[in-house]
């Protein structure tokens, strides 16, 4: 980074002040770690199971006692057994072991990857180099809501499928596939064809039985239920083939070397039993938040669209609103400077100055995936949070507006 | 990992207790993290600073404000440009990244790759991997101490040799290669070579100045300086080719996707920053402790042999000593019950019941390479704490050697 970037978000910073209420809705990029759960991370830093878990002395036992537990209390929330979860350092890391180790260790099972226009950038990215060596990627068309029709899936499965990946919640518009009816599809049409899909947005936000749902691999992340980044969780079934992508000393972990995280694995582990005590009541809580951002907003300010679908179909945390004749950029930093913070376009592709693929998927046009804001409600959000909010995005929409080129005449 | 084995490590660590005194010497495989450095990470995780470091919010310019300084502050101690550092999770990440991505990057440059026989396990395996796709690696001798000869090294070094790859500072026996004159005759028989080094325990322990030494690229690791886990660097020459191994969404980091980890990066600063202050001085002390208890030991027990060589050219925090007729796994249970926790063998082969592939190349037996015990002095070690240890090691040893069935007639 450059000593010039550094000195004027320094002073950018100065400039910001603390606004007299702060809501952090960017849980897509990052989030804030629950008191709790720093709380639990804290004494396996020095204090107790500091110790590499694989090693026998004291440190290392109550490492991996510590370890073990997190471990088995992840795969209770997800209906699994913990012998079937690897440890890696983020989501992308998962999802890349996922498809480069996934396709590599079943290359007998064919040429062909099927994903969606729709997926994680780290699970398309992995694909496309896969292209490079030969693999065939089809992707799957979504409709204008996010959704992908069942049947053309079928459709895209053959003989030659080696893998299949798709999301169970897209990651930014919330859409919800019919994900169960989809793995009989394939399981159908290709008994032998890997399926993989990315739960991270599913995880602690819909019921997930990744047993019933007979899915080969799954991804998660920590920080995306308020745990600590660092932790990602690719879940194997027992008995699928999988090739390792990063290579060295095991310990626990058979696919990912390198000594285990215990005090963020800790922190995740905490971060579930968290969620998922009074589950439902979390997610009413944060379904009726996210209603009343999207109802609100859409009343008080003009030109807004909505991005993906409406009501239970809808990831119950997602808010994805297209404010037309506006720079969503610009629309992040006004908020920002009255506490209100968003992300833009697709949250993950800002600095990279190109429209969401998801949304150009959906079939947005170019000026209204640019004027896109996601917010992500949280348990943690209140309904003061959101009348906060609901005070501030109309100010700043219109403020925008007014010294935006692209607003029309009527605005 | 099973119930079974869980529940016998509870029963373990209730009959263990806690010993009188406690004395943490494995900080080759964990450690724990200085006071200092939890403190400094502990605001990132919630309250400052939480954000995604690329998106435009005040807790996103916190994060990148303090992403940018935490990279600074380690590149000074490096003598490099913060923009050459590469954050990965782990120093098996960017040995990885090293060698999968500058062998790939460059392959136009040769086929052969050069390593030597006790680099870490992150080194040989990525290499060995990459043997598979027709590369062809050669192993660098070592002699019974562990020093390459770098005459014998260049003899190796032809217009086919894509990488080499040559540890500074051996992880278990600490021998200190000569690394800048093995740089230079590479640089003289094939400039075009790229030259890595996994720096990780030369760095905080001896002086290392990345420009001065002229490496291409060079492997760190937050937790080998009291830092915590989840933190690796690879520093990479400006102009060097590097291809990426994992693919996904960047933030500041063009060839590890994902989002940085502020909190564990702002950690592993405040460690380097600790570490650098005084340096001379914690090295003194640490070489005080380390011939301590080399000499110590020696005196009071007798058949140990120190692996690795003495004074100078071994690292200042190395001791590595193999106890004859005696089992490393059982002296470091034995040595756990009296408070004092090391590890055994390779310290990272332990769960693997190999010998140390470091001790095998220094030409060590079979049964003194299973009877070696690794300790590591850091700059919190004190007097007592070797004193201490100085009391219980002779004790464990003459148990274990007492009902071990490989003991001599003669003790």
């Amino acid at each position: 980074m450059s000593e010039r970037t550094l000195k004027s978000i320094e002073e950018l910073i100065k400039f910001h002040g603390k606004p007299k209420r702060e809501v952090y809705f960017d849980g897509e990029n990052s989030g804030r770690v629950l008191k709790e759960v720093i709380e639990a991370m804290l004494p396996y830093f020095r204090d107790t199971g500091y110790g590499h878990p694989s090693i026998t002395n004291k440190p290392g036992w109550e490492a991996y006692e510590a370890f073990s537990k997190a471990s088995e209390l992840i795969a209770k929330t997800l209906n699994v057994n913990s012998q079937d979860l690897i440890f890696t350092h983020s989501g992308t890391e998962a999802n890349n072991l996922a498809i480069l180790g996934g396709v590599r260790a079943n290359k007998h099972l064919g040429k062909k990857i099927i994903i969606s226009a729709i997926e994680h950038l780290s699970v398309i990215f992995p694909a496309k180099e896969l292209e490079k060596t030969g693999f065939k990627i089809v992707e799957v068309p979504v409709d204008s809501e996010g959704f992908m029709d069942p049947d053309t899936l079928e459709s895209f499965v053959d003989d030659d499928t080696v893998l299949v990946s798709i999301g169970y919640v897209n990651h930014e518009i919330g859409t919800i596939q019919r994900l169960r009816e989809i793995i009989e599809k394939i399981r159908d049409k290709n008994p032998n064809t890997i399926i993989h899909s990315d739960v991270v947005d599913a995880y602690g936000r819909i019921p997930l039985d990744l047993t019933k749902l007979d899915l080969d691999m799954a991804t998660l992340s920590s920080h995306k239920i308020k745990g600590p980044r660092g932790v990602g969780v690719l879940y194997l079934k027992e008995g699928v083939n999988l090739e390792k992508i990063i290579y060295g000393q095991l310990s626990t972990q058979e696919y990912w070397p390198g000594v285990e995280n215990v005090p963020l694995v800790v922190g995740f582990a905490k971060a579930a039993e968290i969620r998922f005590t009074n589950f439902e009541e979390k997610v009413n809580h944060m379904r009726k938040l996210r209603d009343m951002l999207i109802e609100g907003i859409m009343d008080k300010v003009p030109y807004v669209i909505l991005n993906g679908p409406k009501g239970e179909r809808r990831a119950p945390d997602n808010v994805n609103l297209s404010f037309l004749y506006c720079e969503g950029e610009a629309l992040t930093i006004e908020f920002s400077f009255n506490g209100v913070y968003v992300s833009s376009g697709s949250a993950c592709t800002t600095r990279v100055l190109e429209p969401s693929h998801v949304l150009v998927a959906i079939g947005r046009k170019y000026e209204e995936a640019h004027g896109s804001i996601l917010f992500k409600v949280d348990p943690e959000h209140t309904i003061e949070d959101i009348e906060y909010t609901l005070e501030v995005v109309p100010k700043a929409v219109e403020r925008i507006r007014m010294i935006s080129s692209a607003k029309p005449r009527e605005v």
